[in-house]
C-alpha cells in the first residue's frame, strides 16, 4: 500500500494492537509509540504489545502505551518488522493474523494483509511520519521525540551510510515540532558509564594489528568486565571499535562471556570482506558487513583459528 | 547587516580574500571554501588565504582556493572569526581592514567595517548557506559539499546540543545539493588514526571527576602527543571527550601547547553552566555552552584556578 492508502486504511479503522520486533531497537519502538501516540491524540484506540526484551534506554517511550490485559484489538499491526520470525516471544498469538505491516527492510517477506513498504527509507520512522502527516496535518511534541528517536538510532545519529537528504529533511522537521533533540541526543549517543568508559580505553589500548593494519581485533575478557565494573548494558555496539580504526577492512571483537571456554566472536567489515562467511566457518552468521558467532574455545585458540582464515582474504 | 545586506554587498563588489580563524575547524574551512567556490562559479575572484595550520582532514576542502602569491584582494572577509585574535599567524596584515565578517559566535567583537552575525546558528556554514541562497538561488555540489562538512563538524554530525531543525534542514538541503554525505560522514566521523585511538585510551584512562563528578577534567600532554604520535589532526573533536561521560555537566579539556608554559582549555557544557563565562575568566570567550582559551600557566596551575571558578557554579 501507499502512504496515502495506508493512512486512509488506518483512518478508517479503530482499536488496534501494534507489535515491535524481538530485540527491540529505537526503530521499531520510535515507531509503535508515535503510531499509538498520534492515533490515541485523534480519538482512536491504539495499544504496544508488551516487548519482553525491552531495555531501559528505550522504555520511557512506549511504556504508557503498553496494551492492558484483555484488551482486544481489532487489528494488528506490525511495524519496522521484515518476517515473523522476528515477532517477539509473546507474539506468536498474532502470526498469520497481521492486518497491516509498515517497513523499511527490502528482506520483508510480506507476511501481513497488506504492507507498506519504502526501502530506500534509513529508519520506519520516515514512513511512519509520512503517514501521520497525510492522516493528520502535524504531530504533537511527544510524537516526534518517539519519531526522532527511530530515525536517529537507525543512522547512528545521521552518521551510518544509510542517511539520506530525507532522514535529515524529516528530522529537522521532527524538532520544529517539538521532538527534544538536545535530551535525546545526549540520552543515546552523548553519554558514556564511567564504566564504558574505562572498557573502552582499554579494549582501544589492547587493539591488535593483522596483516598490515587490515585486521584489527579487540579482546574483551572476563577479567576486564570485572576491572571495568561494566554490565551487558555498558557493551552496547562495542563491537564497532575495532573496524573504525583507519585502515582496517574487518574489524573483529573477541568476548569472553560467562562460561569456562565460551566465547563470542563480532564482525564488522568493509564491503572488500564478508562477515558472514567468516562466522558462517564458525557455526554463526548474520550479514555480509556485520555478523558474529559464540563457539567453545579460549581466546587465543579463537585468535589462531580467525587469523587462519582470515588468511584466505588478505 | 542582514542576510539580504550581506547578499547585495557581496554581489556588488568583487576580488575577495577570505581569511579562516587560527586553529581551523571545519566550519571556518567549510564556509571559507563554500563562499570562495560559488562567487568563483558565477564569475567573481575569490581566494582563501593560506592557513598555516591546516590540518590534512580539511585540506582537499580549501587547497584550490588558496590564494596566490601577489594576489591583491580589494575585500577582505573573515569567516567563523569572533576576534582579530584568532587570525592566523600571517593574518597580522589585514588586522583593522576586514571589511565583513560572517559570523555565529555571540562573542563577535565587531572587528570588522561590516558584521553578518546571527548567534543562534550552531555553525556559521548555515548563515553562508542563507547568503548564498539569497545571492544565487541554488549552491553546487562542491560547495554543498564544504557547507556540509562546516555543518557537521561543528555539530559533532548533529549530535550536540548546538544542532537545530535548521542545522538538520540545511543539512538536508546540502544533501540535495550533491554533498556527498556518506563519504564525508566516514572521512570526519568514523576513521580513527592508531595514533588517535592510542590518544583516546590515554585520555579516557586518564579522566578526573570533580564536584561529585559533575565536572570531569581530560588532560593531553605533549608527553603523551609524543607517545602516541598524535598530531594535530588527530586532536579534532577531542574535548567532546570529558563530556560524554554520564552525570557530566562540564567537560574540561587543558592541554599542552608547544611552548613552555603554554595551554589551552576546552570547555563544553550542559545548558547549567555556562562555558562562554568560565572561559571569560581567563581570557577566552566562545558560546554558551563550547569554549574555549589559551593562556601561559602550567597544567597543574590551570586545573587549580578552574576548579576555583567552577566552585562558583556547584
Amino acid at each position: 500500500m501507499t502512504i496515502s492508502e495506508t493512512a486512509a486504511w488506518l483512518g478508517e479503522r479503530d482499536k488496534f494492537l501494534i507489535l515491535t520486533h524481538r530485540r527491540p531497537d529505537g526503530d521499531t519502538i520510535g515507531c509503535a509509540s508515535a503510531l499509538a501516540q498520534s492515533l490515541c491524540e485523534q480519538g482512536k484506540t491504539a495499544y504496544v504489545l508488551y516487548n519482553p526484551e525491552i531495555t531501559p534506554r528505550y522504555m520511557q517511550f512506549v511504556e504508557e502505551h503498553w496494551a492492558p490485559d484483555g484488551y482486544e484489538p481489532e487489528h494488528i499491526i506490525a511495524v519496522d518488522t521484515a518476517s515473523q520470525d522476528m515477532f517477539p516471544k509473546n507474539g506468536d498469538d498474532y502470526k498469520n493474523a497481521v492486518s497491516l505491516c509498515i517497513d523499511h527492510h527490502p528482506s520483508n517477506t510480506f507476511f501481513a494483509q497488506h504492507t507498506c513498504l519504502d526501502g530506500r527509507c534509513a529508519s520506519c520512522g520516515e514512513i511512519i511520519y509520512d503517514i501521520l502527516i497525510m492522516m493528520y496535518g502535524s504531530i504533537s511534541g511527544k510524537c516526534a521525540a518517539s519519531l526522532y528517536t527511530a530515525l536517529s538510532t537507525d543512522t547512528g545519529c545521521f552518521a551510518y551510510a544509510n542517511t539520506t537528504a530525507d532522514t535529515l529533511r524529516i528530522a529537522s522537521l521532527a524538532v520544529e515540532a517539538g521532538a527534544p533533540h538536545r535530551e535525546l541526543n545526549k540520552l543515546l549517543f552523548r553519554t558514556r558509564t564511567r564504566s564504558r568508559v574505562k572498557a573502552e580505553a582499554m579494549i582501544n589500548f589492547g587493539l591488535e594489528f593483522h596483516f598490515g593494519g587490515a585486521v584489527a581485533i579487540a579482546t574483551i575478557t572476563r577479567s576486564m568486565m570485572e576491572e571495568t565494573g561494566a554490565d551487558e548494558d555498558d557493551m552496547d555496539d562495542i563491537a564497532s571499535i575495532p573496524g573504525s580504526v583507519e585502515g582496517v577492512v574487518a574489524g573483529i571483537t573477541i568476548r569472553e562471556l560467562s562460561g569456562e571456554r565460551d566465547c563470542k566472536i563480532s564482525v564488522r567489515t568493509s564491503p572488500l570482506v564478508n562477515a558472514n562467511e567468516i562466522c558462517g566457518r564458525f557455526g554463526g552468521g548474520g550479514h555480509a558487513m556485520a555478523a558474529g558467532a559464540t563457539f567453545e574455545a579460549t581466546v587465543s585458540e579463537i585468535k589462531e583459528a580467525l587469523l587462519d582464515i582470515l588468511g584466505d582474504f588478505f
